[in-house]
């Protein structure tokens, strides 16, 4: 999705596949699992030519955490008047785990992140290079980055209860509805008279 | 603790030398690591006796889970007025996070049940009967289940964050400042005008 750059000496159709070949593999394997061999099996190419376009198991995840979150769909929602920013970044972000051809692969990327430290550093990464600096950037009040991560733990933890662990009712609840139960919430994070001023003192030296 | 023979399968201080090594075992090793006869040996017992007390693998995760959680400190965080039954929770929840003696265990826990559906649901139902159903019985407004899973899906991804990913800077922010922040959403969530009119046209068959 993400247009490429970079000298790829390879022909770039056959990243394709064996970044599906990786995603399908972290999906269904988990990170631990998960081999550049098995990669390359699964692709039907060489296992030199994996660690020719991504490098290690870890450039590899990387690009499918990049391929799958969808960053450029979430940016894209951030979008417009900061007043119903968190209406469009939450209905984008129900829709994605909602979308069959997203959702697995969004499960397989927390998955991983609980589960691996080394998949949670390059998650961690990602969130904050692509998505909590661009959010960021849309805030004009005050402690912007606090603000964001404080919205996308809300997100994170819905996601945690509605799509992996499943709790019922919040399951099966019509996506709207918890759209506009979290909406408000998120939008106080991101807008909202917080108490940040005690953070201004206590812990400026972090932000 | 002591130096117990513990063979006779009555003993029940044999039972928690037992699950103190499952609990280190599920923290170090995660669930698919784990097996009966791994904690046997770490517990220096025979695998017979890890089957006589906890049944199977889910048994001892099901132990491990309640003794890990801790179930009873935070229902005890449930009593007193409904007003400030948030900032009592999340303090408590806080609490239970920074703690040595718990943090760890609350953080393999979570990584069990992100990384293993077996893990998940056996969460989901301690979660549920232990945890969501004393919450709900302490709420006076419409839909406490609903209300409570909500609460619960902001402070499950608070810990995400801050202990998991330990994304920064809320992974080093002093937890009382952690605690301001969310305390309100939270307490909106039990107490606070939703727009839960909806939920009871469109979702009623699901409570």
């Amino acid at each position: 999705m993400a247009g490429e750059r970079g000298r790829r000496p390879g022909n770039p159709q056959t990243r394709e596949p064996i970044l599906a070949a990786a995603i399908a593999s972290f999906v269904s394997r988990g990170y631990p699992g998960t081999t550049i061999r098995g990669v390359a099996r699964e692709a039907a190419v060489d296992p030199a030519l994996v660690m020719h376009f991504f490098g290690s198991k870890d450039g590899l995840f990387d690009a499918a955490i990049k391929k799958s979150l969808p960053v450029a769909l979430l940016v894209e929602a951030m979008e417009g008047d900061e007043e119903h920013l968190a209406e469009r970044l939450v209905t984008r972000y129900l829709e994605l785990w909602e979308d069959p051809s997203h959702g697995p692969a969004l499960a397989a990327v927390l998955h991983a992140a609980a589960a691996t430290p080394a998949a949670a550093d390059l998650l961690k990464e990602l969130m904050r290079k692509d998505l909590l600096t661009p959010l960021a950037g849309r805030l004009s009040r005050d402690h912007p980055e606090v603000r964001g991560l404080f919205a996308a733990s809300q997100m994170i933890g819905v996601a945690m209860m509605r799509y992996i662990l499943k709790v019922e009712p919040l399951a099966s609840m019509p996506a709207p509805l918890v759209a506009a139960t979290v909406t408000p919430v998120i939008q106080r994070y991101l807008t909202g008279e917080l108490s940040l001023e005690e953070i201004t003192g206590a812990a400026t030296a972090l932000l």
